[in-house]
């Protein structure tokens, strides 16, 4: 197996975790799937719409995600939007993310010899 | 779907993609599956037997991990280690972690109104 590859399969691993986080605190205010797909690339998440739009479903069924058809405009959009459960999710996560942090930095920092 | 099922999904998710990095960063000491499951408990990075194992046996056959039998002691052990090709994997890795942990920040400190 190729390193390349091998960091890729790491990589998508370490990010696909953290894209339900990234989504909850992104849409405290409100969004639509392409536009939410773009900030994610901008931050770094990498991820497709195959993934994302499945994603946001999913969260809205699980009640952390609340969403809203806005027709104002010519081509009517889903507009999602963190839910006060979703606050909480990601108030949880974030705490976990945060531990998670410090032990990944002591590890790295540990004398391996 | 209850909040607690939600949670626990949710943090599963965010620790499956660090389990890999702190198996790397850890065994740059050798150790052995058993202690390692536990080092990787004490770290907040909970994964079971069943999970750990055959992932400690994907990445020798990736060339990250090396291997070896200790047999001095009266039940023979195999000992990982993290190979050259692991540090490098690591490293890439862990520039990758710190680069989502900014983003994750800086979205957390974002006004969210």
């Amino acid at each position: 197996m190729d390193f390349t590859d091998i960091l890729t399969g790491g990589q998508q691993e370490l990010r696909r975790g953290t894209v339900v986080l990234a989504c909850l605190l992104l849409l405290r205010r409100p969004g639509y799937g392409y536009a939410l797909l773009d900030q994610l690339r901008d931050l770094g998440f990498s991820v497709d719409a195959n993934t994302l739009y499945p994603l946001l479903r999913r969260l809205e069924t699980q009640g952390v995600l609340t969403s809203e058809w806005n027709t104002e405009e010519s081509r009517p959009r889903k507009f999602y939007r963190t839910s006060p459960n979703g606050d909480r999710l990601a108030a949880e996560l974030l705490g976990d993310w945060k531990r998670l942090d410090a032990s990944i930095r002591g590890l790295d920092q540990g004398d391996p010899s």
